[in-house]
């Protein structure tokens, strides 16, 4: 494309402004390569300057604004993107190489309308403010807003996990904060599509004007910057362990709170008289989950493990031919496909073996084959920090452990993760198994679940999309699930032997 | 004292045991100067790593044990401090020159036995488990123990706060979650029959041994290695803002939550219309609060802040008088008096006029004059950080702004508090100034007074003993009020699709 194209304008203050940019870039459609003719600003830190200042004025703002029209706002929001759904599912489509149905279209839009609503619903009742009323004392407490956050949206979600309309943003405004949106490069187009809806609907709902504010790039200099600011109140983030970690240490050493979610390997363990029974049943739900979407997910299994066996042979088997068979999908970006390729090949210099795939597919937009690994259960206890590196696509690796023993170590040697899974006997007959081996996959995990894959992640008050340390920063909260993700914005306020007309109305009485 | 006297020991794995220690200290009575007989070791590693193995059973133990048997533990506890209550407050009032009556007896034990009861009641109910029930999506959540808790307490509540027996215990303790305890050197003896009375209630309870765990004294590699070891669940720490982040640096590379209460001014606001009546009277007030007990409170009356009047000079005079009118204690340590002395020096060469006190008091014991500083709000905007430099004890410095302008300017350029505080006119000839200051001293204080001093911290469940950052590392978390306390040491969990006889009894149905 030669045509000359106007750099996109970040929206800073309620306007929709030239960037004072450092540079551009262009996005391709990973399904062919192709550059799709638009041009996005890198910004300098003066647009995050000025965002900063904005922020501000919009939360002092926000505080004296009733939550009712915080709860307008979010569900125009949502009528919003569902108006322009056709046009923002075609951008996503060729943004991300994302089916256009039934993934973006049917799934993801629906569900990033629905968590915008229930947001709505949780500012409407106000439970997340906890009040807590001593008489006795003169004592009242509540949660308020922690002041303007940023969010820095992953590349696999141009929807629901998206800075400028996915879950930590619901969270963030459904508390009365602002919110500043990083965009992803990888779907700049979609969100600044998504940013028009959200500001239309700041209009119909009467919000200050900087409520919801977007740039698309920073370099990581800026990025730490920001994230360091005195003016904000909190950092919400959903991308890589290197990028994440990089914004934790400037965060912390700021004192400003930051909520990770950064990578899991999402264990399933397949134990031994189910798989008699189940091996080609449940090879088949594996290879489906873990190459769904290219495995583009947090939550995709990157692991199985068993115990050695007849039945656990069998299961490789099935296993082997139905990753072989499974077609891969053009994934986010060359990028991505490189980095899965890079982790693959350190994975095998680890000591893992490969079954099938390891390799780029030619032809036509960013592929990977479908791949498995295999590694003994002695082999990964050698070297169980260089076999927990993420390989983020269409990948499973199968720890084979000689017995149950062994087993319970590499259990132990796993590191913090989003889900555990375990497949047993619909019998009964691995129940005292399980008995042993859950508490120890219990520590180490946000979410258990029983004999079904972990990628869907329900929005719903009981989910947890969280866990220990690498999964997150902090195993006590959760980005999804409504009103418990709300917490993560707020802060505890007391008020002690305050006049009562000088209250909150909610901490009246 | 030239007696032999045998080194303490540890308490490790339910033994008190000879430490592997690297030296020894020998600690103090600060009111006379006098060594008090008895020697403690300086930990090395191999304790602490003993300490976690230890901990790591138990927690597993923990997870198993009703929680009935924690409250038993807890109320027992209780009672052993109290039947010991004449010997502890001996060695307390030994080690730390605070009055044995009313402030250790009759005030702070009582507090310290009445908080382990309350945990022990929120033990027993189990509402810090937050369980939620979505029976539609099969998905249920609740809050679990973190994991161990290593707890740092302060020099200045050798009951309440102590790393054994106070708030952070208490609330770890009532999670379910076992203690590794750093008792505060300055009260080591306090510390250690306070532990061994932990002993005696473990046993009535029925505990697992090493549910509490204590060390007096470890190198600054040593407490960093601590706080960041793959076996603790979190950290809480109570204490200096320079030991803070040291501790918090360590914790947030390795990824462990580590909750701090640090330091805070607690600047108390006097408005115009309420001095012109009440001059005298807020003047002693103030001249109380911040001397009392030294001044070594959290949360002492540090700032005062007014604006330039006739009233306020009238209150500045009276302030005066008052504060050279109080006799000064003894401080907790030498340290702690050289380190006040070095802040007051600090504090004046960054702006601030010395009224009275400022310098050591001859004679027996740590003591130090009551100080009073005086600084414009024009020259404190010139120097804010220097000019909010803690001085822990018994001073004050009052910024008086030129106007209200300068007021709010001052306000905004505070830092993060624990407190705030605001007199103003009973006849509410204030009330459209406190309208316009309010909002600004709110956003900086984790709990907002109105006509009354701070330095009491109420143990209710509205009580916010946090704030925002350097007041603590989180405005999210208050370290006293329980159930509120214990969330802190707390995990998020989610269980999907678990088959109902895995469930916990309270996620079943």
């Amino acid at each position: 494309m030669q045509t000359a194209v106007a750099t996109a304008k970040v929206l800073i203050g309620g306007e929709w402004r030239e960037s004072d940019a450092e540079g551009v870039f262009e996005p391709e459609n990973p399904a062919t390569g192709e550059k799709l003719g638009r041009e996005f600003p890198l910004s300098r830190w003066s647009d995050c300057d000025r965002a900063l200042s904005a922020a501000v004025e919009a939360a002092h703002a926000l505080e004296k604004t009733p939550p009712e029209k915080i709860a307008v706002f979010l569900e125009a929001y949502a009528k919003e993107l569902e108006a322009d759904a056709e046009a923002i599912v075609q951008a996503a489509h060729e943004e991300t190489a994302l089916p256009a149905s039934p993934r973006l279209k049917d799934v993801e839009l629906p569900r990033t309308t629905d968590q915008l609503r229930q947001a709505a619903a949780a500012a409407r009742q106000g439970t997340w403010r906890r009040p807590v009323i001593d008489q006795a004392k003169g004592l009242r407490s509540c949660y308020a807003p922690i002041g303007p956050v940023v969010v820095f949206g992953p590349n696999n979600f141009p929807f629901a996990f998206n800075g400028v309309s996915g879950g930590d943003f619901a969270a963030a405004i459904a508390a009365g904060n602002p919110v500043i949106a990083k965009a992803h490069p990888l779907h700049a187009y979609t969100s600044q599509r998504m940013a028009e809806a959200a500001g239309r609907a700041l209009k119909t709902a009467g919000l200050p004007a900087a409520t919801v504010q977007m740039i698309y790039k920073l370099n990581h200099e800026n990025g730490a910057r920001l994230v360091s600011d005195p003016r904000i109140g909190a950092v919400g983030f959903t991308g890589s362990k290197g990028a994440g970690l990089k914004l934790k240490h400037a965060a912390d050493t700021a004192g400003k709170p930051i909520y990770l979610e950064m990578s899991s390997l999402n264990p399933v363990l397949f134990l031994p008289e189910g798989l008699k029974e189940n091996a080609q049943k449940w090879a088949r739900e594996l290879a489906d989950s873990c190459t769904l979407g290219s495995g583009q997910f947090c939550t995709r299994p990157n692991l199985a493990l068993a115990i050695a066996g007849d039945a656990t042979e069998a299961f490789m088997q099935e296993l082997t031919a139905a990753i072989a068979s499974r077609e891969p999908h053009a994934m986010l970006s060359s990028t991505t496909r490189d980095q899965l390729h890079e982790s693959i090949e350190a994975l095998q210099q680890a000591g893992a073996t490969l079954l099938t795939g390891g390799k780029n597919v030619p032809g036509k937009g960013y592929r990977y084959s479908s791949t498995l690994l295999r590694v003994s259960g002695k082999n990964f206890l050698k070297a169980a920090d260089g076999l927990q590196r993420e390989a983020f696509g269409n990948e499973v690796m199968a720890i084979v452990a000689a017995d149950e023993a062994e087993l319970l170590q590499v259990l132990e040697h796993l590191e913090g993760q989003l889900t555990g899974t375990v497949y047993s006997a619909a019998s009964g007959a691995d129940d005292a198994l399980y008995g042993r081996l859950a508490p120890v996959l219990r520590r180490k995990v946000g979410r258990l679940l029983n004999d079904k894959m972990p990628t869907g992640v329900a929005v719903s008050p009981a989910m947890n999309h969280g866990g220990p340390y690498p999964a997150t920063a902090h195993p006590g909260f959760t980005s999804v699930g409504i009103p418990t993700s709300i917490a993560r914005f707020t802060a505890l306020q007391s008020y002690d032997n305050v006049r009562p007309d000088r209250l909150p109305d909610f901490l009246r009485g």
